[in-house]
């Protein structure tokens, strides 16, 4: 079965809004094992909207609206597609009762525009809207492309564009989906898969370690540039979760262990939560020293539920003065090499590790930009220090696109800055220099 | 002009990623005044791009993709409309000297699947990407819906699918884009608009305030709720700013004049800019002891470029006994009142005043979740401090819904930290008890 799915919406031609209830529906077909054909978005006008049905059943089983259903007199998709389908309209009588109900609940009355969010075409099945006062509609019909061409049945439901009122239809409309695909007599085949998460390789570096496995039929692997992370996706069709995993497991293995040591972890794993399982798992605790990070690589680490665990005492020592001042970073040291150096990075990891207490410090002193830069130490470059107790203090130099937003390099900086931190706590850091 | 938005990627159909370009794009060419006809999401198959193609060109003048243009076997716009429009692929070579440089900087070896990425087609003039390696194209050329129907000319914009990529290259796009606007004979009436956000008012009760005016037809407003903020968009269609501007300033002064204690600006400006220029034009520098925020608030603040002229020294002190030793929270307040509690706040923002030698101090501390709630003490609680030197010391409780997900408390706790140090500097906040 392969769908496509309309959005319906001079809003999101606008920009206004952005569409992300595509995504959200298409991540549930392919977890049904539904293609997803096209996404449209298309105004609220009712020829277009019947231009693009045209179009995207000409290529498809069938369509899944979301928006327009709405009380307003632009909320046109029920109609538009009653029209289109030369089916009556008629007011379904239980829609209607929850509607008068919804109203009267909040003291208000029932307007005349309201009620038309009771009407359906007549063969079409309503889904509740629990959230809100328009139902969807689940409808097998007959189509063809021309008055010539043989009549194929073709299933269209419709959902309100507000998000959280999909969310809570689906269940319901999922039901609908399967009953046709059996109608189709199809088996349905779910996709599943498997997303690893990389940092510290770029997506080109990556295709080239892996390029004898990325030409793979199936399972496939896909890769996909988020947030200073790649991620992977190893995906395939398979009639049940076991017999997917005899084909995910072992494509797995290999690129964990071809790619181990920027391999973050197989789901939404960050490099906080990472670290933080880290710290928790040996015991230990940990205390920053920013700079040029202003903070955020302590805010990502207190993003994390139960870092108050490992988490106790953090600064940003933002001025030579103070970083002198609270962290003993000898003056001399910072007028010989200035403040973003290894030798102050060490430093300042010294310094927090001893006035904080902790079992592991780490530093970050560089320069975000968009000025502060010279020929020499250019915006984007960064010195971390990493400290433990009893050890040789580590630091690394890290160098980011000088081009980025400032807010962009401190995220790269602090990206930097926790990966290293997992390196040194999985043993597998070695200093630079 | 009207145009179609085109995104390629498998991976959008898949819905992992959130097709958000098309929204941005949306909304820059509203403000060219060109039309947006139909947004598509198409996969990576060349069969399907070139359909969308023939469907998008047979109703629009052109069409803006985006994604495709990656080193990858799947990243195909680029060869599938030079395929499409019989035109042959050339190498452009300031873009390979481009990519050359930008591997070489960061000492990596330039791949031959790297080096797709300079190619386009002959007639086509190449759009410098600064933040990436594939550089876009802005392409006027000759199309017919079928070898009979007479050619008319077509406008196809490329862009990578990485919005921040798109995003740099918009400027030089929009001058092709005028370009071909003029080539139809076109007078532009752009969209002129203005984003007024507000930070303390709800949407219904910005809605209900302005009642009277929300129905004005020229200019509009439409109330949008971003991330803990509220924008209206005050928007009108003119042949040139004066005569827009003449029709948006006065709705505009009644507006601000209306909300004012609630307005932050009208553009982009976030809390710590307008925090970060009233500390400048008055000269102070500014302290912050964070707890339960763990150090956002800092970063938010310098995420402004020039912020070390008041940020000098924050600190973050995540447990009980290092708010004694760091900031000198005296023991007895802390298991008298509890660490969440307006006396704690106080001692916090007097201490890190002191310590820092700032002239303002703001502490927060509250309960950010999702475990650590009392009924008393529920999640999304926190109070924050605020000290001055020669002041008596404020404080402020806030309240979040509970079941907003940890990352999100935190960031509605700085927001309100930010909003009363801005009404601190503006000389309007007062204690609350």
């Amino acid at each position: 079965m392969k769908l496509a799915i309309i959005a319906v919406g001079t809003e999101l031609l606008m920009g206004e809004v952005v569409n992300s209830n595509a995504a959200w529906i298409s991540e549930k077909l392919a977890a049904l094992g539904v293609d997803v054909h096209v996404h449209y978005t298309v105004g609220d006008n009712p020829g277009r909207i019947q231009r693009i049905v045209g179009e995207a059943l000409t290529h498809a089983d069938g369509a899944i609206f979301t928006g327009g259903l709405g009380p307003t007199d632009d909320d046109l998709t029920v109609a538009t597609l009653a029209d289109y389908f030369n089916t009556p309209l008629v007011n379904h009588l239980p829609s209607e009762a929850r509607l008068r109900e919804f109203f009267e609940a909040r003291g208000q009355q029932v307007l005349p525009n309201n009620l038309k969010q009771a009407l359906k075409p007549e063969t079409a099945s309503a889904i509740v809207n629990p959230m809100g006062t328009a139902p969807g509609m689940a409808w097998v019909t007959d189509w063809s492309p021309s008055p010539e061409a043989p009549k194929k049945p073709v299933l269209l439901v419709t959902f309100p564009g507000v998000p959280k009122e999909l969310y809570s239809m689906w269940a319901e409309a999922e039901g609908h989906l399967l009953a046709f695909q059996r109608q189709l007599g199809e088996t349905p085949m779910p996709l599943f898969s498997e997303h690893l998460q990389f940092f510290g390789l770029g997506e080109s570096r990556i295709v080239t370690l892996l390029h004898d496995l990325m030409d793979s039929a199936d399972p496939t692997i896909a890769p996909y540039v988020g947030r200073s992370v790649v991620r992977l996706r190893l995906a395939t069709k398979a009639p049940d979760a076991a017999s997917a995993n005899a084909k995910l497991a072992p494509l797995k293995a290999t690129v964990i262990e071809r790619l181990a040591p920027y391999y973050i972890g197989d789901g939404q794993e960050t490099l906080e939560q990472l670290v933080g399982d880290l710290l928790k798992e040996q015991g230990l605790t940990v205390a920053l020293a920013e700079s040029c990070t202003g903070g955020l690589i302590s805010s990502r680490l207190t993003d994390i539920a139960g870092s108050s665990a490992y988490v106790h005492y953090n600064v940003v020592t933002y001025s030579n003065a103070q970083k002198t001042a609270q962290l003993g970073v000898p003056e001399a040291l910072l007028s010989q090499h200035g403040a973003v150096s290894a030798e102050v990075a060490a430093a300042m990891a010294d310094g927090i590790l001893a006035r904080a207490g902790s079992n592991v410090a780490v530093s970050c002193t560089g320069i975000a930009g968009p000025d502060g830069g010279s020929d020499e130490k250019p915006v984007g470059l960064a010195y971390l220090g990493f400290a433990c107790v009893g050890q040789p203090t580590l630091t690394r130099r890290v160098m980011i696109h000088r081009h980025y937003p400032r807010a962009e390099i401190k995220h790269w900086f602090s990206q930097y800055a926790l990966h290293y931190l997992r390196q040194l706590l999985l043993g597998v850091l070695e200093n630079e220099g």
